[in-house]
């Protein structure tokens, strides 16, 4: 078996385990069946986007926060202030991340693309990271919020600015999810129909 | 004159315009300087990073925001109250952008080498992004506020909350102004010398 497909081979069987545990999101399901489907292509990982709740004292101190809550949902208001009420943490930060993928593609032509209909999807912060034995495509989006909610332990929102506040941020979550429908649509013109055209 | 290089004395000369004016971020010249010194790349555009304010009512709707305010720099608190105090927008947004560069690379392999100095710098989302008579990159952090100042008319941080906020701002702002340093110096060992390696 080449690389490839030994990478492949590896990578579609950890991802059969984590369906089958209920580790994988159902909005990126179909986006993954997809792309895997391809022998161009597999996916190394992949979230659909989330609303997650840190404490830390700046956002992106990845190894130094600690994640709160997380949900890969829009939010109600109470089950924000739940966590908010339970915790003690002096600064908390609400993110709201859209969707990220790592692919792994067998050539250039493929990586190609796949950016393409990516671009078309709206994810425009999407690129190749490097080039080996396979073409490592990351997919993103510039969707996101990163606001302080609790600040040197002063809540910052309350009442109805809290509830205006987790309204917009399911908003821009479910913009962020509807960008996977668009890819999907987009890749099925290059993948689907069991014909490669790349 | 091979196209590539076409491009690169177009792309020059608008540079050096926009330096005569005044037009570029004094904290990204030195960086600007480095890579576009070497044959093998040229700038397209950058930004250094930046804090701005936006009336919006959610962040990324890039068309219809209308940017109230930016600065490249640290911001004082009394700035930022003067700017709100002045703005009749019922919804303002935060934001705080690191660094962002296009960069066109000669050939793939002076793409990878620019990719891997730029992940060494923290610019983790750096990735190709179109190949071509020149091979585009994008040089992107992950660094990021984005925040509502205002939602529904109703300011949502005062006082020293407020301070505060701009504290951390200022503080994320310069963490990511810093990745060009690092930036730089990576690139020093890939084009310094004026000896090329790549």
């Amino acid at each position: 078996m080449d690389p490839f497909e030994a990478g492949r081979a590896r990578a579609l069987g950890s991802l059969m385990r984590d369906l089958e545990a209920g580790r994988v999101d159902p909005d990126i399901v179909p986006l993954l069946s997809l792309l895997n489907s391809s022998p161009r292509y597999y996916t190394t990982s992949s979230c659909s986007g989330r609303i997650q709740l840190a404490a830390t004292r700046l956002p992106g101190e990845k190894f130094r926060m600690v994640v709160v809550a997380k949900w890969h949902r829009p939010l109600q208001p109470r089950e924000l202030r739940e966590v908010l009420a339970a915790s003690r943490y002096p600064d908390l930060w609400m993110a709201v991340q859209g969707p990220i993928l790592h692919v792994a593609c067998r050539s250039l032509e493929a990586a190609l693309a796949l950016l393409e209909a990516a671009r078309r999807a709206g994810l425009k912060h999407s690129g190749i990271q490097g080039l080996g034995e396979r073409v490592m495509v990351e997919l993103l989006s510039s969707d996101r919020i990163e606001a302080p909610l609790r600040l040197g332990g002063v809540d910052v929102m309350r009442g109805r600015v809290l509830d205006e506040f987790v309204e917009r941020a399911n908003e821009v979550l479910l913009r962020a999810k509807f960008r996977l429908d668009r890819l999907a649509a987009e890749l099925q013109k290059v993948i689907g129909g069991g014909e490669e055209r790349i």
